[in-house]
């Protein structure tokens, strides 16, 4: 039996706090406020900031999407995440990805007041939080260990492995992992042997952007398996990381692609803009 | 036959290297200047102090040792990191631990200007290290990086274990063992079986403070092992965290202690120190 964690109803709960916790700051006369910084006309990316936009709405969090296009240079990204940065009335600044002109995410974030850091892009966030200081974690990552907290997966002493260095997913749910005690291991395309490495995971974390990557030769039949993966499909969905199929009946659990750490990811990020409003 | 893997030949090469290139700054008016920020009196922080200024200066770089006294408080230590951060004749800067009252290094030191922060101290240093994104990194990490390049030990898909989660060691060695394609596994005083995770390892790095902690039990006979610990002995000598005398014969490589990691780490603070200055 592989039980899918579903992340629909633990984002529907934060959504429901925030919304509690927008009203109380609202009544105290402070509006929680979110910008989106967009300098691209990539398609999926508008997708993406349009159902921010809208669950934030949804939720008493107001969201600005401000759009610079795909022609602004870095120089005009940082002076619009600087000028944002010294507004009192926003309170969460998001930087979208993809940048134009092979711009660096994590080069322009540093203009981001880590303050208003919300999904934690800013390397003076990633830092302070590899350093167990109070720091905005990337939503996504965040999203990842909310979920397996949802589900009570214990962690301390586990062994968990994470497919996937980058920096907005990978390397911080590494740190969040080992932060809860975990033996963390990070894997990644130069791995010698990638199944020998992921089945030795307790608690097995995959985010790569390669649809089917994982299969069951790639896992122990008590792992948990987190699949952050958003692969679009020919058919218009998405697919994860994990060839779900191959794994279902082999696993101990397994978060599907959509509605698991998605919609998780989202939730998080406006609880995040509420933490930052409540300062 | 365990081959020994002495940082001392290393260490020379490296200041004298650091010589030549003070010496050249310094025809060009630039003179080389390390401080290093003292809170403690603390003796073996005393004596580490002490040989870094003496090593500094045989290197032709000047070394200010700045001692706030162990009733520094920590606005007093920040208000001095600033000062130095600002002063142009200063290219690198160190805060010595420990630290007065509980107060933590990685939350004063984010005072230290990154360009100066030759220990990469500031969280800052750490974030930037982590994304890629040029930095000086700690140099005792940097010294176990410096000692596998010199010795040419392979890391790009090869696993590599670090065991301890330090801020100043574990944690940036790991990241720069990724950053070298490594496979990269952290263990630390949770992990559940710690012998049959450093087994697993081609390259252990162990970086902990307690002597004589990874023995025979924990290593693979085709293992490099990388002693960072130094801890004192009852004779007044230094104890690394492996137990050479269980290890040797046992694996294919070992630094020894004293002699290892230490005079790599001393060499490449004044390196980063020059590198400041350089700019």
């Amino acid at each position: 039996m592989t039980a899918i964690l579903s992340g629909t109803e633990l984002g529907r709960q934060i959504r429901a706090k925030v919304s509690a916790e927008a009203a109380a700051l609202s009544e105290r006369g402070v509006h929680p406020r979110l910008a989106v910084v967009v300098a691209t006309d990539d398609e999926s990316s508008a997708w993406y900031v349009r159902s921010i936009a809208k669950t934030a709405a949804r939720s008493g969090v107001r969201c600005d999407v401000v759009d610079l296009g795909a022609a602004a240079t870095p120089a005009g990204i940082t002076a619009e995440l600087a000028r944002l940065s010294a507004d009192p009335a926003v309170h969460g600044i998001i930087l979208q990805t993809p940048l134009p002109g092979g711009a660096r995410l994590e080069e322009l974030a540093t203009a981001i007041d880590p303050a208003k850091d919300i999904d934690g892009a800013n390397p003076l966030s990633l830092g302070r939080l590899t350093a167990g200081l109070p720091a905005h974690p990337p939503a996504t990552a965040a999203a990842v260990l909310a979920l397996l907290d949802h589900y009570a997966v214990p962690l301390a002493g586990r062994r968990a492995v994470v497919v996937g260095r980058s920096t907005v997913v990978g390397k911080p749910a590494a740190q969040l992992l080992l932060a809860r005690n975990a033996t963390v291991t990070i894997c990644h395309r130069h791995t010698a042997d990638l199944a020998a490495c992921t089945r030795e995971a307790d608690v097995l974390v995959v985010a790569v952007g390669r649809a089917g990557l994982i299969t069951a030769e790639h896992v122990a039949p008590h792992a948990v398996v987190v699949d952050v993966g958003t692969n679009p499909t020919t058919d218009g969905g998405l697919a994860g990381d994990a060839d779900a199929r191959s794994l279902t009946g082999r696993v101990a659990a397994l978060t599907p692609v959509p509605g698991g750490v998605g919609p998780v990811t989202t939730a998080l990020l406006l609880r995040h803009t509420i933490a930052a409003a409540s300062r």
